[in-house]
């Protein structure tokens, strides 16, 4: 179990009955993912664990499960000894009585079904990133969530959820550098796999800067382009690898985006923010630095689980602590749509060439 | 003054019954505050606060509270919404029939008594450092711990629970530079009050390196020595300031510890092993890298709270897992005796300068 | 007097009739500056004076002077101890009969001039950035110096000679990151006058990229963008600041530049390069790394003649050393051409817009 | 063997008629070596060359040179192109008339004698470090510069000419840190051959220290202790590896100096200044930034010739430059003996273990 961060309680033990769902993240129960990314075909282990909810963050419980694979869901359950009911599909688990909010993180494609029967429901429901498929379904959660008179939607955005990011916010709301002008970014990989195509360096990755850049500098997008670096020779044939993302936003900020995931080296985030008056950066991962065999080093992290592993259980406390008082507060369905949009814009981008 | 441990409990997570007391803190219970080493005269906030434990750790809750000024214990009480009793006085609060786990966070010379009714009443007790103030003290408490056939007891060293230093232990166990052989350390503070003593440098600032140190090198100390550079203008009249403490291990590293309170910068805790092969060095606090006003620069912390606020809390939330888990394995009597040990060994060295 | 490079020595003290001479410069002799962007109206010390080539490095000896002021050459002459000569103009003194090598640092218009008088004499010529201050004059260089039928120009493109990149070439070329795909480079002034137009970002200011990133990646150019950010709110009314400003060379690399004249906090030239493997950068400036006011910090550049001012003794060291050695070695007319057409197609871009 | 110091001589610019003379170090003339600490069993190359002072470094001119092997002088003369006589030995040629100053770089024990013929002969003397190889050899060298009335001998200590410790010992200077109160230093070899001894740690290794912190710190010492860690396996079995030297200044400075010459893992000069109100720190030499191989990291240096091989240059060529200005400022006779004293008694510390 990893380190837990800290949290304000919830209603739960107060009330007894409080109730978190996990429905149809069970494809992907090896080691007890639950990742959005995630299909049948692509099982992967991730950060959080269906057991971390009811053993580590505090005021949540999963009392239901399920998958499309049912057997998997009964040994998620077994394995992480959660009081949980398995039920046959998502349907039956949001219509459950038991069950008070809705976690989706089942294959990107069921994401938007599942979010709007939760919001049928009236249910708040966390949906690990996209919130759908299309800005159309994003759109459509959004609709529906308006017509429920109430905020219940929370995206899976956990950027803005790492420390690193929340110190580099911090001295850009306190002026420290002046207004934003420029951002450099990077998303470096150390290699994907052959599946990983080159509308995905989008959908799958630069997906995150497009989150986290609104929130970072309060903005939102007006243009995009792309343009193509000679190819890395360690990539797929059919992939091309690195990318450079250019967006403008609203405000007038530039951003790049340098999209490289088959960098071999490590899994590396960047992000430099250049102000009128100064520079921030975000800083990198913590380390132990050390002399030996002739360099200085510090070490960086290849698997991106660790880079953001406590950002993930900073999200999740925090949705459950606005569930307990009572509103949501972290990343919106519209939040969700203007991502959408803007990554649309970009693979739109990645063929035309045009800005 | 400068690194305040702080701390708390918990008991029952597997019983339902969940309970927790917290005698004498109440004299330092200002903004909450309730560390060992703070009397009456001193009250300071700490990084964690009784609510903390009900509120934010998993698995343990605040059942019953005393200080030596009932009223500011009911005010705490309030303040942070417990379900407690308050007591008259300690020795009620650990005979209270609910109180399944006894956190000690009282004035340092009460810590003993207290400690020593908790193993008489068969309870697990965390006592923040010191365990007690003589070596002898401590001394009674491994026997009472002995005599009782069980473990009960653990301190409240909780640098061993800091990423940084927990990292650096993963470099030197695993090989990374060979057997360590020299440890240059460094303890600094901004400034400290006129109440601050010469002997202090070793009970209240030393004592950390003390502890952490022989944990991070599986070692002991055989000598001491304490050499005393120009002394500064920003310390006190009666306090040498700073001091340079001198010891060696069992199996012959040698360790010397800067300890400079009033060094005006900041709060900078420094750590470099010294291997056969290669050098470890306890990484920095994170912090948004800056470039501004012709420096590139990192802030470095100025309030100790800030330095080890993390390890506070997963240093009690091990406390907490290690109950449930029916076996402590955080720093034991034994260690709290052995840092006793080696501080007056230090403080005797402050006053002959011999080795 | 500033730290001297090393350098072999040439002929001039064994032939003892060693000898440079540097037209036309006095109209920027305050302090002895010799730079080509210095016209009439902007005179501004340098990193080398004509006095260091006499007196600092060796191989070399002023003995011919002139300048637009001829009272402001004879100051200078007697300033620098110099046994010098003054002349009427530029063509005089590239006549004279005890003048061997030509050292052309006037003002950019009249560089073109005089390099082709100094070729038409068969001397070789050091000239400073810009070799012309079109393409076509740079052309007009390239032709007559192939016309005499020997290497005689060499242009004053001196960042080759940094230690810093020189260094960061030598992992490169040792493939010690693999192809080099995109490079990311930023160079920062802290402030520019009211005279800086738009179009100098290029022509004083990324044409040193230019030089030196062709040298660096073995490469040229192939296609030129130029974005353009927020403005700040520190440039004049008339000046885009920053621009960033994007290249593409025929082998794929793709560069961006931001170029952020008014950036406040300090002189800051960055240059990363993004290999198939790793990654390498520039090294910062070396200062003393100091820990004081709550910040850990090192001193950033303010004054660019700081920055590169090594790199001015080096080159012309080597530029000596070659004309020993019988065989021009650094940038070459060819070299001023390339950088030249490159610049014009940036100033280009900078109107259109367009890719 | 480790920091070899370098040099070469001069005089007559101004007089147009340069002469040098190099006695006595052909011994370790494999490669150009002459440095002092060299005798015959130790044939090293050194950074500068005789050819340097001549051919790289303006003002100087190589005229005579001898060797106690002849043969090698005369190769000597040939490889660098020098026009130099070749002397029978030492005492020969300071009496020849064409040199007009020494440069000793002789094995160590014959630095006394031939130091006081050129003072006898009243000509300047530049000698590598150690003067002589006793206290007492240094004060009869003293007594003797003081008779000829008039400043004639540069000891050869060239830290004092490093960038680095320059840029240091000027924020000190400025008061950028406060009084110095504390200095830890280290300085580590990866590696030393068998035939290094435990006293060498002083003699070859911390008399570099010795020397550049009574310039550092404008003081001199008082007291000194040597401990001795647990010792690394990779040290021969008669060698003490690593140690730690203890000084208190006569200002109350304590400086700790880890001296660990087969560290392994390269070779490091560290030197941190800690003052009243800030620390400052010895930059680390300049290399490229890589990531690379899941590593941030920099090179460190394996070889003591690259650490400080532009300070060689720099401390020669400033020796030159005062003698051209007729008064000389590099380290003193004074200056050698007092770290012969210093030395005299760390070495006896080394076998008592006091202070």
């Amino acid at each position: 179990m990893h380190i837990k961060t800290k949290l304000i309680s919830t209603a739960a033990f107060v009330m007894g009955s409080w109730m978190l769902a996990a429905p149809a993240y069970a494809t992907c129960g090896v080691n007890g993912y639950w990742g959005s990314e995630c299909g049948p075909q692509t099982p992967e282990p991730a950060p959080t664990t269906p057991g971390d909810i009811t053993n580590t963050l505090t005021g949540g419980q999963v009392v239901a499960v399920t998958d499309i694979n049912l057997a998997q869901a009964k040994e998620t359950v077994a394995k992480y000894g959660l009081k949980a009911e398995v039920y046959a599909d998502g349907k039956a688990l949001i219509a459950a009585k038991e069950v008070e909010v809705v976690l989706v993180t089942s294959w990107g494609p069921t994401h938007e079904e599942y979010v709007l029967a939760a919001i049928a429901a009236g249910k708040p429901v966390f949906c690990e990133k996209p919130l759908a498929t299309t800005a159309e379904g994003c759109m459509n959660i959004v609709k529906a969530e308006v017509a429920a008179g109430k905020r219940l939607v929370q995206v899976g955005f956990m950027r803005p959820y790492d420390a690193g990011y929340r110190a580099l916010k911090k001295v850009i709301d306190d002026g420290g550098i002046g207004d934003p002008l420029i951002v450099h970014c990077a998303h470096r990989n150390p290699a994907v796999g052959d599946s990983y195509k080159t509308d995905m360096a989008i959908t799958d990755t630069v997906i995150h800067e497009i989150d986290v850049l609104r929130w970072l500098l309060n903005d939102d997008y007006k243009t995009v382009q792309v343009v193509y670096p000679k190819k890395t020779r360690n990539a797929s044939s059919h992939l091309a690898d690195p990318q450079i993302i250019l967006m403008e936003t609203v405000k007038g900020v530039r951003i790049d985006v340098e999209v490289f995931v088959n960098c071999v080296y490590g899994y590396d985030i960047q992000c430099e923010v250049v102000g009128e008056t100064g520079i921030a950066r975000l800083p990198e991962p913590n380390n132990v630095p050390m002399r030996s065999a002739a360099k200085r080093s510090v070490e960086i992290l290849t698997d991106w689980k660790q880079r953001f592993i406590d950002a993930y259980d900073v999200e999740l406390q925090g949705f459950i602590h606005s569930l307990v008082a009572g509103k949501l507060t972290g990343p919106s369905a519209w939040d969700g749509y203007a991502a959408a949009v803007a990554a649309d814009a970009c693979v739109k981008a990645q063929s035309t060439g045009a800005i």
